[in-house]
């Protein structure tokens, strides 16, 4: 990679103007020979605002101020910034070259859809899906239970075969800032694929995780608070181990909305205090990239209702 | 207003770092009177990017691009743009001149905590709290409902006095970008606060709200498929009148996290197929911002109990 002046636009593959980020398809010449020419993905994003001081506040920055209007005390601008310096960069960049029509698909808009899960639907249609996964696809995660695979990450274990866990940074995480704090709880039982196993059990494990982790999180992230966590378990997860998210209170999280999440702590007062089988009988409802298999295997089952 | 040119930085009152956005305390002279000086808040957001074409994408406007790393296919870099124009600024900025102490304590960080709230502790302290609240807070609601203001607002009206509703744009919508569609439906019964006092009997109005929503948008929306549709409701809500927020499936919306919202398919289900009585008995867990009253009535119910 020599740099981007030889980039050539194709099309935009996404994008999302509340965060602030591009995805976008090109070409580039190879650095090795320069006739063979192949596609190359750019992920840009605005930087957030350098720390502000009175020598050096972004309104220095501004060399134009352009007017869109006012209201009483309120006044709207639009303003253009004169260059920064490299210790304040206006972008973040990620060039994947070459990229594989996987990276294509990664990258692009997926289109969303709401969709229930019933209870019947769950039993007679996901379910079995779900057990026809191959084992491999999470042998990842009995590489890093085991003690085989990625030990340096590990902050925290719990060896109980019933109760215990070990935590990790997500990989989303940078590791620094705790107001973005980042961890995985991963559970050491491997019988409980998602929310959907949990039965009344399952409480000592939730608890003992929902405990040691409110204990553990202050002590080694000095600064952050024990209510200051927040805990929580997707639905669907990207893999049928159970995990819990803990993040900061206010980290901006993908899937820590409505339907994707439910915390840990309303999933122990389901069980205990509404239900035993709550998450048996429950219908669930979360978005879904109609692109994800479980997607076609819903909207299939409904129909044949 | 002339310009920020005499703009004198104050502090930081607040940050976002994925959203991008800043507010500055500062101070202006007075446009009439140059010896009066007074505060400002500064409120800036980096602009999303403009639509990337082959001519106009944002490669062209790199002037500067820095290394930060590289692995395998992928490659890291920082980037400093030179000047846009003024059909593509770089930020936008909201100037409010002069600021009030109300002012900068609403734009200023707020800590916000994870906290639970019983039933009995919903029950002993935080509903005599609610039921204390003058009536004249939500007056507003009541003359839109009774037809005295905003009809020009109104999309959509049942008059039912037990399942009836209006539908109307909420105020953060732009009311044209689909992709952030952002619609509130407020019940006509005034005898339900929030979700704590959902029972059985409240079916037929959810019923109804979620049926003529999935019907109803679709129409005066078209592009808007009824399975793009996500419906929640905030607890607590930020008035005590029973109301639904409708957005698009994807939209960033404030408040759509787990433990703040809940889907109003899943209070049905909760209601209708797990317990009659879910409400009165969940503990319901949420982040909260320690200045709002709750926090304080629940925080101390939890040292007394």
């Amino acid at each position: 990679m020599h740099g981007l002046s030889d980039f050539v636009f194709t099309r935009m593959l996404n994008e999302d103007p509340v965060l602030k980020t591009i995805a976008i398809l090109g070409t580039l010449p190879s650095p090795t020979d320069n006739s063979l020419v192949q596609p190359a993905i750019l992920l840009i994003e605005k930087t957030h605002f350098a720390i502000q001081t009175t020598d050096s506040d972004i309104t220095q920055r501004i060399s134009d101020l352009i007017s869109t209007g006012s209201n009483d005390i309120y006044n709207w601008w639009n303003a253009i910034l004169s260059p920064g310096k490299s210790n304040d960069p206006d972008l973040k960049m990620t060039v994947i070259y070459p990229a594989t029509e996987a990276h294509i698909a990664k990258y692009s808009h997926q289109t969303r859809k709401m969709i229930t899960e019933t209870a019947e639907v769950y039993r007679t249609a996901v379910l079995p899906w779900i057990e026809s996964q191959p084992k491999s696809r999470i042998q990842w995660v009995e590489n890093i239970l085991s003690g085989l695979k990625e030990q340096e990450n590990v902050l925290f274990r719990d060896n109980d075969p019933n109760t215990g866990f070990i935590i990790l940074p997500d990989s989303k995480w940078d590791k620094r800032t705790l107001s973005s704090l980042y961890l995985l709880a991963i559970s050491q039982r491997s019988d409980v694929r998602s929310l959907r196993d949990l039965r009344p059990e399952h409480l000592p494990m939730l608890k003992n995780i929902r405990d040691k982790v409110l204990a553990m999180v202050p002590e080694k992230f000095p600064g952050v608070a024990s209510d200051e966590i927040r805990m929580f378990v997707h639905y669907h997860p990207s893999y049928y181990h159970f995990h819990v998210h803990i993040t900061y209170v206010t980290a901006h999280v993908p899937g820590s909305t409505v339907g994707q999440s439910h915390l840990l702590d309303t999933i122990i007062d389901n069980i205990e205090n509404i239900d035993r089988e709550y998450y048996s009988k429950a219908s669930l409802r979360f978005a879904l990239g109609v692109n994800h298999p479980i997607y076609e295997i819903i909207t299939k089952s409904q129909i044949a209702n």
